[in-house]
């Protein structure tokens, strides 16, 4: 029985595997905002005209190998909600497929880069064919030793069923793809419509499934099935999976920042004895936009981890369409390297300076309005999704709300004071980023005046309800 | 009462605050090991010239940034097992400390490059000086709202007395900094014997408590304040802790080898037509050792976590000392991305590609054999360290044993095949590479085969005392 074999080696908690899973994918989905923030600004030129041929490709295939990425992690996700014991086997295997996903964004990026040619349309469809049979063989193992799987299915008299529902579900990307592949040879537009097709599928299911609901009324689900492997957007993820995943994207990106400093930052002893006359404090000084860019960027790095942190505690079960804002939102925080490298390349006082700082202004911006939508959409749902506490009214519930309206507040602030002072000045926005801790410090003061504000103004009579 | 606030909001779980520094940590202390393996080495002088002047800075840096920087994860995990619930206050502290840490690895590579200049000396102890205040004011912060203590604090009257023996421990190394930095403008060389003394200072105490219990006998300990902050070396580390650092080692380096394929080995449009007539097949070919090295490199990384995977699931207890071997191991493995860049960019067949496979062979071996050296410390201790099933005998003990042995007996093999065959080269190398994890498939045949002709050959009439 699987109870007795609990404690036994030969099969294993699948919860590290998952970590690691976790760490390599949120890695992964980040890695391609590198050749984005890499590419040389020339300081001559204008930044909006180098910027526009940096949006067509660079940032595309960033924000486009983002959500491939997410979409297989989110598959990832589902196989592993049926199979919940591993062993070697299943670890390997699971190793091997992993390989496979972290090559996705450079076929990807091959496929930009040459779009009229089908070798990367063929590489990346071949990639995600392996992927799906490697998926389809941790099932059909899973299955044919059955105490490695969700008790739910074990105790179920109808495990054929559920084996064919979910292998039909699994392959469906990868036999897309096949086709994908094969009309590249006659027509190759065609097979982008496809791969469009395959990353938008959940969604546009779900939309014609709504649709056909409203039109000819509710029709009946298959419960038995439903259960596992459907695309519902109010399906719960793994909360511990979304948290890790996320982890994972804030802690590459506060990272990939001291990883340009420290290769890029250390001067060399030739060159700091010709030009500075082998004063170190003078070849550092050169440096000094790089240090602050690199604190201002952390804490903001930072700030937006501990606001997403202080969310995901209040929240009991996260939704499918919460995962896909949290996704949004993460993509924007991994613009945020570019927003580091924008803002501290150009000389001070310049029109590219101004514009490099409403770019980062626009990232943080989105990165908080779309942690703010998860708040929104959690609250809709609220009996499911949230804790008691925080629920409509109570001072938690406006401290949370200020702590997520922060954000978008201060980064629309900054937008619109770079375009009224012409003074304004990269140092100036770093130096803003640093303090906006002290923000977060005094909020619950702020939160609690005004709270006794309002009650003073509008309803003197009542008695104080304190939580506190 | 602590239980009461425990569903409350404004006091929180630590566990994913622990989760995000661990992760930052991790990438950290391995982010160093890119400005050796990006070092350029010429193709016409000689590997070994160019790798000595490699050897005595940048991999040395490499090598004491790792250490330092699991110093301070060390001492965070120390002041997280006192510290179990937080707040925001504590969060925001908390991200402050990770500030400083991830710029340690900068102001020491500072000190590194330019060893006479006290410039670096001071950045280098300034920030640890500040981090030291950052964990002080974490403490006070904490004891005056004891609900955020250790359970075994909370109910012990002697608060005080732990208070000032923690922040004691917590101040000894940013005290010696001060002296450092002082030192530093009078005798700088003083300063490194310092630094050197702050680093090894946990073994040295440990050495030197131990010579004097041999010498004097057993002397008395203070037990109520062993309890903590101590750095015996069978003191328990948090399993879960070590494991989430390791796992973020064994991810950036998984995924810094595809970092540089995604920068680097996209192929220029405008490149491909002139050199290649427009044929992307011809231009990716020239890319194929990266390929091969990337895929034989990653499955290596993969393996390796395989095996600290299953050795872990073994083991109950970490002791500080298994931390240490565990701290080795994870150094070689962050050096994998220099053996990836060897491997692939010299021309085949050349007295340099040996040698690069030599090296890489080394550092496989030695990233193995401290594995193996953890599961030997952990079976000194086996009635503490490990779980029941896989203590001395049995099949599972001979299984976990062959997992261990396997990669440095091929390292070893290796090795010795490169010294003999000179037909041996890189892609060679890599298929090898390719090809282990077949090897840890059939380990289990093996073991069972091999333990079944043990048995009849030595006490054929035992009965068969099978546990699986």
């Amino acid at each position: 029985s699987p109870s007795e074999r609990e404690g036994h080696s030969s099969t294993q908690s699948s919860h590290r595997l998952l970590a690691y899973s976790d760490a390599l994918i949120s890695i992964i989905a980040t890695v391609m905002i590198l050749p984005v923030a890499h590419t040389k600004v020339e300081d001559n030129e204008e930044l909006r005209e180098s910027l526009q041929g940096l949006l067509t490709t660079k940032i595309g295939v960033y924000l486009m190998t983002f959500l491939i990425v997410t979409v297989a992690w989110a598959a990832h996700i589902r196989l592993f909600q049926v199979v919940v014991r591993i062993d070697d086997c299943l670890a390997l295997l699971n190793l091997a497929c992993m390989m496979l996903i972290t090559f996705l964004p450079y076929t990807f990026s091959l496929m930009a880069t040459f779009p009229e040619n089908i070798l990367g349309i063929l590489l990346f469809c071949g990639c995600v064919m392996v992927i799906g049979v490697i998926q389809s063989v941790i099932v059909l193992y899973a299955f044919s030793r059955p105490f490695l799987l969700n008790e739910q299915i074990q105790i179920s008299e109808n495990q054929t069923f559920y084996k064919h529902h979910i292998l039909k579900v699994i392959m469906k990307v990868p036999i897309m793809c096949f086709f994908a592949s094969i009309f590249s040879f006659i027509f190759f537009q065609l097979s982008y419509v496809l791969l469009a097709i395959v990353i938008f599928l959940p969604y546009i299911s779900q939309c014609l499934k709504w649709c056909r609901s409203k039109a000819i009324g509710q029709v009946e689900e298959t419960p038995d099935s439903m259960l596992f492997y459907t695309y519902l957007p109010n399906e719960p993820l793994s909360k511990e999976r979304v948290e890790a995943f996320s982890d994972g994207v804030y802690a590459i990106v506060a990272t990939l920042l001291i990883l340009d400093i420290c290769e890029d930052n250390v001067p060399d002893p030739t060159i700091v004895q010709k030009q500075f006359g082998g004063s170190l404090t003078a070849a550092l000084r050169v440096y000094g936009p790089e240090y602050l860019a690199y604190f201002g960027s952390f804490a903001t790095v930072g700030l937006l981890w501990f606001v997403h942190h202080s969310l995901f505690l209040h929240v009991t079960k996260a939704t499918r369409f919460m995962g896909l804002l949290n996704t949004f939102s993460l993509a924007f925080v991994g613009g945020l390297p570019l927003a580091y490298q924008l803002t501290h390349e150009f000389p001070p006082n310049s029109h590219n300076e101004l514009e490099a700082i409403q770019i980062s202004c626009v990232i943080i911006f989105f990165a908080g309005i779309f942690q703010l939508a998860i708040w929104v959409v959690a609250l809709y749902n609220e009996q499911e999704t949230l804790h008691p506490y925080v629920r409509y009214g109570g001072r938690e519930h406006v401290l949370m709300l200020a702590k997520l309206a922060l954000y978008p507040c201060i980064a629309l602030g900054t937008f619109f004071l770079t375009c009224i002072l012409s003074k304004f000045s990269a140092p100036i926005f770093h130096l803003m980023e640093i303090t906006v801790p002290f923000a977060f410090l005094v909020l619950r003061i702020l939160v609690r005046l005004g709270l006794a504000l309002l009650r003073l103004l509008f309803c003197p009579d009542r008695p104080d309800r304190r939580i506190v």
